[in-house]
């Protein structure tokens, strides 16, 4: 089957759905090769809750694994230490990032600072605790081969830092931005700026911020045309929007 | 009882306790003269949920009023159109400010715009729709004869709107900034300037922002330090603390 | 100042922030004439809470509005059958959809049926009742003279509807998905095709559906990706962001 | 007293709440050995809060264990690996599945892959975390001696993945659908199926869907006729309404 | 195409999904003419936010409504009174059952009192003011021709007036039970009967059971098996829930 | 069936609820007279949605309504202006007290102004838009024929207005604290005084106050011992329970 | 000074209040001796929170600890194990119940099976898990030398149960009850006997269950006359309550 | 440049936000050199979230450490016992607060009992358990020089232990009033005094108190004036407000 770019004519997708083209492990987890077809990206491994063994089977078979080497990149996310080290063990290999809860087999992560301060999809932290949100962001964006920068601890309580970045932001044909707390960060660049912002909550913060629940409803609420919001600590949703966006438009 | 500004010793507060120079009227009502003494504060009427007899002999006795005049000067504040037409029927002296919802006899409110945009109090609304709250707050500090002004629609998604108010802003003792949707302007101003802001959250806006829940969290989620936060659409309530601040420091 | 396209040097944007391109009027209202420069988009009008004069005041200035004609195209969202008679009646060559609560003036919305089913901006809705949250998306891509589409009633509770549309969705640069009750529809659709998806919770439904919570919630939490999110009914700002995507990539 | 099928005359129901065919054990609980006579289904333990002596003493006594033999199978539910390594000690002819939380006595739940893909209660998961309850599900069901199959991992972001399914589950009498996140997989099958869906949130994810709230309330304000909805994590709740409806109908 | 009893093959299930048999209506409906071969269950119009000309567009395109007559039965939910009224206008022979918010065309409702107290679907209401959720779901097992009763107000507060109907009651082979405050009539229903119950929390009351919510999680925390739960006034949904159950098992 | 002061053995309990002491009304009713036998207090008539021709044949009933005269006295409480006066037309001896939102035929509720402030219950506000819970509570009171009396607008922002009534507060049995905003009335009263404390939270407030939930959270969360608390507005329920308190103590 | 049974007059009260009966201690605390004679009960310690250094002096001081002996009986409630560990260390003659978080100094609290089924204060537990909430309860009775009883295990999942305690119940001056999940017990209770029921939500459950909201919400909305409501878990609370009714009618 | 006690011009502002006084540490951290100039309080290290590393780095840079000692005062807050432990092994001249979770360098925060009941800046705690938020409130002011004490455990359940501070309170020119639970304190202060009251909601308690979202809500609520509400737990926030009040009037 000749799919070219990621679209499929009706005709194609209805034909493609009756074909099946996944894989059904036996443990139970039914891996879905088909969506990179469908949707441009391929699928990727969401670690939290599933045991160890799930996780392992899942990465293997992604990665169409055999004798210590990967035919095919893989990521997987939201990956605790535990599962990390599992991970490590089973394919050493691999990268795991304990910050970006990132572990990813067949490609490089390249997630140590310093970072560069600009990109087409240049992601922005408000405070340093949104930064393990940042890095995901970050990882996913060098997953899918996007040109993306990272730019950390600008947020409003010290506007005047965004200042040196403007010409790099204005650059960027889209901007990731993560806060916590209030979550004013994303409304003040999309009142300042060309691009879309996918605005990103981050769970920092305690009280009325416990969780992120504050800084959603800000991002939600923003009076700021050109602003779309993502679930709490989705680092790896934003990239992906952002990938769909660059690849499809 | 020969009680200066406000403040008490203990052996008097406890004394004056005792003697109870409060009023009980025959509608239940138990107007409390002695808030003055205490708080520096007098009692303001509250006329949300109230009937419009209770209200009425409410305004009528803290005022004490007889043939026609008052002999002191009366708030009521969170009053409705058909209270306060009521209001005016039977005190027509008074003056009735509809989007201020504020209710005013023995004094003048003096609520008509264009307004002074500097003051010790200076009132700052991030949008046009906030500004029923910053009148509420505009008209209580003109009955608690605050030096006060009023700056509006300068919110986030036009941060250079505050430019030309930098120098006024930098000289007002305190500011009380009102905002709805997503709240961020008090936490914007708190990190640019020295004074106290204290931060008013309004209902304005729809789905998240219905209510003014968003705001609200926002506001006491900010990282700013020098932002305090007051309920709901409580633009009395600002003022009133901007006047025990004032009055006591 | 020239400045072309929407995109600003930093110095630039300093230098404009500090020139204040705005206006303030004598009801308290503030046009950002500015922001087009910034951000690509110029201001839009949120009617919900002005008063009647105030929102006169601001479309008038806003179009450069003298002797019955406006110099420039205006548009107001979120327009209320009275608020939107009283537009029409001040400005009686505007035209006034009370469907998707949006006023024009000095441009053509044009929003009856039948609506083109493809574009490069697709909305689709899921119900019925979600149509004049569609309706306002539509409306906003037309002021800003996007090519846009409009499919209707294709909601999971049938979800073969969709199968006639699959070719224009798969050529759709940007789709907005609006949808009520559980929220699904956007999900299924970034599932299946390689476009970026714009969710907007409608306030559909009763009991937990009640506002657009559970839409919301279901929308922000979907594991689809390729999915961002928009506020409650927030037709407009879905648009918004997609101009802002179109332009600036 | 002869009961049969567990139908009861209001007559024989009066006369038996009368009889009182409970137990009390010294430790304070109160077995009630008359619930299989009155809706058909024996009594389970719900072991979540228990002390591991009241939970010992619980299960043995509804075995009407001695000698190392349970002369009556005994389901228990929410059970800890800590409580089930008490239970296991205690009663080692038991079984203990940890993923699935239960412990059972007298009969085997029968737990391990590969599961059956089909039977009159069909049990489908959206994703591999949500396998747990899942498994609860299915060991019930084994427990109740039902004709049951479990398909997993079929969610709607890989919706083709349900199509070599759609024999089976349209040869259901009952589907137990169980998802996370959105938890949008019941109201896609009730929407395509002739058999009632019942819908088990679960509490897979973060963020709005830490807990399962968002997948309990879509599942709720679904527009997909045909569709119930258990408590978060409720597979043991499913299954026995599943057991009603197959007995009783 | 020869479809009996609602079950399709799957292959058929692929070929009818591609050949799309629904309605386009010019006013942006789309009528899934599809559903009965599905599902078992026809379409039913959701009158609630639709405006009036589509709601009769989507009445008489499912009824077929040509000269005065309706070639196929209708039924519309959640009608207002307003809505009732036009409808009643425009197709005279159809019945508006206003308490029940009911609208039907083609067949005969028959909600009148007395109703029979029993059935193979027995309805439950706890309290007087949760008849309109127990009418609707009457009214609905009438348009699709069950075998249906109500019994009403025999809630907890007085639960001995639940003996009379106890023989009623176990003799049923579905109980759909309404409840509002606090929900508790459902678990009591489950913990005495053999027959699934189907539990409506109704959004009757004040303070904490404004709106249902008090109910609808008694309802889901409930300890009793056998207990599935409905949206906040779904009486239509409930008695679809135990259409599918009758035709399916 | 002779059975003194409402104190059952439970023989005659089981007994009695075997015989159905209540009536069942043609419209769907069912009137428990037996209620009084059981718990000491008759059944009472919630009029909150309930239709006028259910409430008017509730009423009806309850009071054993002949020839313009009442054989037994009947309350309806949560009555609307428009039932109560559908209420008077037809049992024009009757009285309707619209403040408190109560009907009563067959005795006197006497709730005119000035009220005795002193008694065995003694019902406390904390402000005077409290006045319609309290007064509710007062007229279950004198329907139940309690030694009970009412203080007015004594909340903790005057808690000297408490003083003069220290005596008649110590003297009570029982006190019913209402207070709305922060429901701090009730703590304060339990802290000082030796009597059992009903917390009534009341819907009076704006912003968080809205609807009663931060009086409600407040009183439960009170520390000082000796507090209960009723739902939001739930005047009726105190009385109710302080009667059954004095009643069976 | 002589104040007898727990009765102040307002006069002695200020007095009171003005001479100051507390114990300041060094790391902070504040011992209210005043309280017994205030409100009829004295100070009892509230663990949770307190560093175990301010826990032991609290206790000491409240027992005006020395040589080993308490001159004063003291209770200390929600005791952490560790906390519980720390003070029998310190206080080798007091006792710690684990179960039910209680640490008791100068007098017994008796908490070991079996329980007494009958009592004044009738504690009654809707399921197993609830007994710790029993427990703490039962344990502040017998500080309070009340008569107090523990029935455990009749919730209305098999409400049967309760009938062979129907004459102890009905005996009963005050019932407490407490339940998790769904909360029902209180209101069958409520409804089929003459003495007031103090309701007390716990914290058992799962999903919607968790933190014993459910419970909370089901219990304040119940719609039987004679229930009033305590903060979850509040056992002490509970009993508290009902020793000022015992003591004070 | 000149910049005298934290007030700048609009034009120095503007030219100081451009020439960006701030530092980019490698680690992300951008430490804002600049706050103090304009707000008239330096950064401070918010540590809950942060890594060691990043926790280390940003006081180190922060104090302008080297060599052992500090050039500059440098205060962390909400630092966790570990980060504290890792703090005064890098720092160890610096000092470590636990029960207050700050840590300093270059100054002394001097919080050991007992403290000073009076100051211009007066914290009240009302139990034992707010003393954590008390402490961090207590010892931010000894890092801002200001005059502060602090009194404890004088919450409302003995509201008499708040009489022998009522001279100092009144003689203080704000206060900080922590409670938890209902949070009632705060509300009684500002009723009974002249000064403003900073209201400090603390996560003590348990049920509806858990986290202190009832305390939180009772304080927002208050009908005293004069009060104003920071986020929960939020100590070091209100002392910060109290600074710049007393700075700024």
């Amino acid at each position: 089957m000749q799919v070219a770019d990621g679209k499929l004519s009706p005709e194609k997708a209805l034909h493609c759905l009756g074909q099946s083209p996944f894989e059904q492990l036996a443990c139970g987890l039914n891996l879905d090769h088909h969506r990179a077809l469908r949707t441009g990206l391929g699928e990727v491994v969401f670690a939290q809750g599933k045991s160890t063994p799930n996780l392992l089977a899942a990465v293997e078979n992604l990665a169409k694994y055999k004798n210590g080497t990967a035919e095919q990149k893989t990521l997987a996310t939201k990956v605790s230490p535990a599962q990390g080290e599992a991970l490590i063990n089973c394919f050493p290999e691999g990268e795991f990032w304990v910050d970006a809860s990132l572990f990813c087999l067949g490609t490089r992560l390249d997630l140590a600072p310093p970072w560069s301060a600009k990109g087409e999809v240049l992601i922005v932290t408000a405070g340093a605790a949104d930064l393990p949100v940042g890095l995901e962001a970050l990882g996913t964006a060098h997953f899918f081969k996007l040109d993306a920068g990272l730019i950390t601890d600008v947020g409003i309580a010290g506007i005047h830092r965004l200042l040196p970045h403007l010409e790099n932001l204005s650059k960027a044909k889209v901007i990731i931005a993560v806060a916590g707390m209030e979550g004013a960060l994303p409304g003040v660049l999309a009142s300042l700026l060309p691009c879309p912002v996918i605005a990103v909550p981050s769970s920092v913060g305690y009280g009325v911020s416990t969780g992120g629940m504050a800084a959603l409803m800000g991002m939600l609420a923003s009076c700021a045309p050109g602003l779309s919001v993502m679930n709490i600590n989705n680092g790896f949703g934003a990239t992906a929007f952002a990938a769909k966006m660059l690849r499809n438009i």
